[in-house]
């Protein structure tokens, strides 16, 4: 009844942004994304009648009675599924930050899905814990698997064609995200919240839906004939559209700080003088440059000299959401 | 033959982007702003059969001979409208930074218009004057008024029924508009190219037309209530809404710099705190925070605090372009 599993955090090229079903959590639009090895959840669920009820431990420290209500909704779907009633205990290590833009929950939820079937009984195959880590993060069902990846729009109203499909593994190219952390505080409008405000408010949000399944189409075909130009291009443009849908969005959000904007500026600069890299942005101030293996040094120096960055991380196509022997407790 | 002119520069609270007509300069949406007067221009034309060849001397310094094309192209205008043949020496002089985003070629062309008419000997009233300001730079026909004015998108192909209305007198109410200079680098992108552009690939350029016309209704009612909310919300959203087009534009068109995104996040702290400020933002990194006259002190203060502004300059409502009697030469 006890089990741990590791995922890996996302970085998606063409963004997910706005829910059709916030229920089943079914996406208004595909997304493609990097599962990467640098930024990882650890989680390790028991269920079992001797604790009267959830418990959660973040990162060591024991979350308040009342927040965490997603965990609680996430287990008692599995319970559901399993047919157990049995409370219980996570425990749940993030490496990097928790809510700053980071994909924290997409690894968190691909984790404890992971960690928590298992622990509870169940035997689900990748497409079915992808679409069980969706219901916990929309995104988290990205990093049930490895490598690039795809995350099914669907058709179906409850969500049996949403899930996640490899475009290709860890090893399939040179392709590397570095990460640039411009603050470690937690958002002010967390993604939930913001695209939903999107969706309802947000007069350009109809071209953003209009123009994404042609970013999906450039994508997964530039990840498939390693066209690292077209994949960077259509990326940044993809990212600057999601942002623009934020920051359009009424009242406005707006996730960028005076760092993030020197990072865009700077990488737009490079390319100018020869470099080619690219940025993507997720919901939040940190940025990740698009790169090929044999840049990654000279990015990592030209970052040095960037005021503002507070930590770089280097990260390269990471494996699939998988379980390990060794417990948080 | 010798004419002299001032004409402000004006800011734009629902903003021009995109022409319908390149040549007669006409817009696809219609515009309002408050025409400014801490930022001016002024312009001393002289056609003289002396001279054998145009010659512009901006801010004391000639400009090199196919250097200013514009200028020639509009003296071409007014010559032909006049019937004169004479060549013509030009010189003027902004008291701000010229082409950083703070609408150097409104106040230039709109100064140079009216003394340039003078100068050739026509006799143009105020919509003459803005719709041949118009075709030197479409926002100089919104400088040739004052105080709150609107530039009529028009109908008709001739481009007959584009020209300046007026709002509101400048002394209707205590609107100000405090502007932050945050760069005087002259900006890579200039607002022509970067508009033709935009309108050629930008996905959202679309929703942007679909949506302006309800933001010139609230803008225009929101002056003539004295509704600061509905004028400052508005203004805020349509800013944000047009840099989301600049920025979703291929290649993307990113105008602001480090300090533009502090002050954007500082007006916004300000508002959670509960004084009533907007900002806006016209195509550079210049931030002009939209205000009532019992808060410039305040603001100007917190200014003060913010790293990387390097001038702030407060905005009244100016007066309408004019002929003067002092020359530059």
């Amino acid at each position: 009844m006890k089990a741990s599993a590791i995922a890996n955090a996302n970085i998606a090229l063409v963004k997910y942004w706005g829910k059709r079903d916030k229920k089943l959590m079914l996406p208004n639009n595909g997304s493609i994304s990097m599962t990467v090895d640098g930024m990882s959840t650890n989680t390790t669920v028991e269920f079992d009648p001797k604790y009267d009820k959830d418990a959660v431990i973040l990162n060591g420290k024991e979350l308040p009675e009342g927040g965490f209500d997603e965990f609680v909704n996430h287990l008692n779907l599995i319970r559901e599924m399993a047919g157990i009633k049995e409370k219980a205990k996570v425990a749940t290590n993030n490496n990097f930050p928790t809510a700053a833009g980071l994909a924290s929950s997409a690894s968190g939820f691909a984790a404890l899905s992971v960690a928590a079937a298992k622990a509870a009984g169940l035997d689900l195959d990748k497409k079915e814990l992808s679409m069980l880590a969706r219901r916990g993060s929309g995104s988290a069902s990205r990093s049930v698997d490895g490598g690039f990846v795809e995350w099914l729009r669907g058709e179906n109203d409850d969500g049996s064609d949403s899930y996640v499909v490899q475009i290709a593994k860890p090893d399939h190219w040179d392709f590397r995200m570095v990460t640039a952390i411009t603050s470690t505080k937690e958002k002010k409008v967390k993604s939930r919240a913001g695209m939903a405000q999107t969706v309802a408010t947000c007069p350009y949000y109809k071209g953003w839906l209009e123009t994404v399944s042609e970013d999906l189409d450039k994508v997964r075909e530039g990840i498939k004939e390693k066209d690292f130009t077209k994949v960077g291009e259509t990326a940044e443009l993809n990212c600057l559209k999601m942002h623009a849908t934020m920051m359009t969005t009424k009242p406005p959000i707006i996730y960028w700080n005076p760092t993030t904007m020197r990072i865009i500026h700077s990488v737009l600069g490079w390319r100018d003088e020869g470099m080619e890299a690219y940025f993507t942005i997720d919901a939040g101030p940190q940025v990740k440059i698009l790169c090929m293996e044999k840049d990654v040094e000279d990015i990592k120096k030209r970052l040095s000299g960037i005021e503002g960055i507070e930590k770089v991380i280097v990260c390269r196509p990471g494996g699939e959401a998988r379980l390990v022997d060794e417990h948080l407790f």
